[in-house]
């Protein structure tokens, strides 16, 4: 069963530019896990320095070793640098998917 | 069951800003409907003028209501104005929920 994973993180606006090449190293380690089928970051068109996540795995085994992956670990220790929080993320389990 | 709607329209990135009153507009009278838990725009941090969407719906009946609505007429009649193309959505059936 696939898993969406979806939710955000907060920034200062000031700062996403200079964030941005974090970002960019993150979703290109990301996309290239084998069970990762979608991975991005987006700023809110109303809310500057708001970073929607959208993520979809293949599986929970996916999810977990992306979880515990050395891209992972650093991604996270650069947050302070950049003042990032309001972490806010959640798994959804997906039955089905159709194109609308 | 909730479904999630997941995907990205494209607009040339300096049309942004001056579509930006659209999609404020779009988001407050969805986010008002009886069955919409989340709905958001957000832009691409690596693909300027990608805008990614992400909703959260009570069910397929909110759903079909949704697309229905007055607000989605006005809102596909905007799109050829700003150069609102490549609408690309899908529609996941959510059986599980946990925060991550």
């Amino acid at each position: 069963m696939n898993l969406i994973v979806a939710g955000s993180v907060r920034l200062p606006p000031e700062k996403l530019d200079a964030f941005r090449h974090e970002m960019r190293a993150m979703v290109e380690a990301t996309r290239a896990e084998a069970g990762c089928i979608a991975y991005s970051y987006a700023e809110d068109v109303l809310e500057p320095g708001l970073i929607r996540v959208f993520e979809i795995w293949r599986d929970e085994a996916a999810l977990d070793d992306h979880l515990l992956s050395t891209h992972m670990s650093r991604w996270r220790a650069a947050w302070p640098d950049f003042g990032v929080t309001e972490r806010r993320l959640s798994a959804y389990d997906v039955s089905g998917e159709r194109i609308i």
